[in-house]
């Protein structure tokens, strides 16, 4: 019933390597996306980064609360494959350093079934001391 | 720091075909690794397949409670990312079908950090409606 | 901005008596919405209690997963505010009796803002004896 | 059993207009209460709106901890519902606009079991943008 | 300020051996106290159990729902620590057996504060599998 | 199957006066451990105390992440306890003033199972008023 696996799409766009995504590159020619990073202490610069990502790449529509309501709760998912629960990282003393993607497509073959949207995110979370971190992955997905 | 990305591994594992993990098998020969399937709206059952493919193949001591504790805790952290924070199914009136992959090897070049192990999940999620589903992934990583 | 406020009535027709809700017969005119009863020491029942209210009263449609997507997130969230944190009832021994309602409306004067669901719950949660219990409410809201 | 709705006054005190609440007058005669308003995006401005407004309308004994650690409870309780199980606003990248209110009274009619205290918020919680946000309500109870 | 430690007493008779505890015998004649036993993979035989050997020892009163309800919060705060955020054993394969206590007193100088309640958990967690189990302890603390 | 109960050693490190710790001299001559002291409000610097103790007093080796990742989720489980669910205290409006102990030893007959950590915390939290406080507690534990 799902054509394109957007959620797919998202975690190879933000863990593979430009050379890896090749393999991939007809599937993604069936969907919009974005890629960026960001490292923080600061959750809120997540946020935002994949906010501003997604916006400057046209992938929500700027002025709709109902499109960035969309992508805001689709980060949130994501926040908590990363952080396993935990949404908070400075203040737990943890930093991330990430690679982000946005992917924006029509998963289902039912047309009434529209459009939907993927946030996932791949990179290391850990103390803020070198090399004291693990890799982490999130993702999240909501209609848009 | 990180020679080997055991968590990106568990992540392919999990959501690619044969076919597409042809292109890692030079980082997969580094590793030990199993793969498995499950479909339930009982937590129990998924944790249960996991932990027993994980015995089956090798990847942990079965008889050593230490090893068991690091692969209940990275599962249970793949879990707060498949299920993005309600670490509930069928309670929830949700169902999984997942694929899944453990992944256990030395990913840090200093050798006195050890083997780590890695549990991702692939599949989707939703109402135990067919086709009232999305994707979802989660990745749990632990030192072993 | 928000010319409804669709969040509102739904707790006003979850709470209120029919007489009481006399007063809001002009707002409640501007919207669709369904009522409903349920009484539980299982949360999948609550959950289908309101999936089914929501579609019996076609304020959803039946055989989209987006519909069915949106809704069931509005009701996750209604059940946060009525469990305070801990999404479960039997488990925890308590028991809930509630009243709920879904409202489907456009808040927003832009009209680019579609249409929102909203789903709230009323009522009593408690140790599963009689008396032993106090009021609860919740709400969750969501682009549809 | 319930004499007294407090927590429905609660939600209606904090989500009626002046003229509305004019139905409920009767029912207001027979409890304590105060109202009031906090916009912000740090948690800790909320609850401290809600405490020094409850000292300040003689709700809560200033210098007893006991009631103040009943208040707070109630308060966190209020918070999960509005926050929908993420007690976080600013570093979750969210702004609220709220109504409380503060209720103490006698719910049940066992004098035995003396006072209670309802805290409700109603309002808007969103992005910080003008207009990026939608409804939210939260209710704690607690015996004092 | 605090001139009897409930929680401290609490914790020291859910883990202490009997002649261990004779050390503290002094401070536990300042206050009311149960313990008990109970082993599950469910948490509502937990729950049970404490709410159960706390009324047949008359720490609360049996028909007041204002004493039930401070109990409860008291126990579900032990769960938290008990199982450190996830409050589910049974749904997430794992069992418990602990030994506890319930504590009622009046800690604080000041004779308004009045009576509070402390309830302890001691014991193991783990997989259902005979010596796959660590420690966990768990307090929690309440105005009575 | 337990020879020596690392979490109950380390829960009367945090809780016992010198004086009473005397009769618990001959089971901490089994392990290593710390004690230490922390008020805040913020939970980095109840952390960063934990892990400046146990690294100053030789508990966990330096250098190496995968003692400091050991020792990491230990003290986040312990805080789960502290906070009972919600890891956040100034946001939250608390303040905590906690002695704490890091033990490590080898709890299990069974050689193969190695060495553990535990975690404990024992004091107070409440609002950032004197006296409006109190107890709590928390372990984690950890193989390392």
């Amino acid at each position: 019933m799902q054509k394109i696996a957007i959620g797919k799409l998202a975690i190879l766009l933000a863990s593979l390597s430009e050379e890896e995504l090749n393999l991939f590159k007809p599937d993604l020619a069936q969907v919009s996306y974005c890629q960026g990073k960001v490292g923080s202490m600061n959750m809120q610069k997540v946020i935002a980064a994949v906010e501003t990502a997604a916006k400057r790449n046209g992938l929500i529509h700027d002025s709709l609360y109902r499109e960035t309501h969309a992508l805001y709760h689709a980060i949130l998912e994501g926040i908590e494959g990363l952080t396993r629960g935990k949404p908070a990282i400075g203040e737990m003393s943890r930093t991330v350093g990430l690679r982000f993607s946005v992917v924006r497509g029509t998963p289902y073959s039912e047309s009434g079934e529209g459009e939907w949207i993927a946030v996932a995110f791949y990179g290391t979370i850990g103390a803020p001391v070198k090399g004291a971190e693990h890799e982490t992955v999130g993702l999240g997905i909501n209609h848009i």
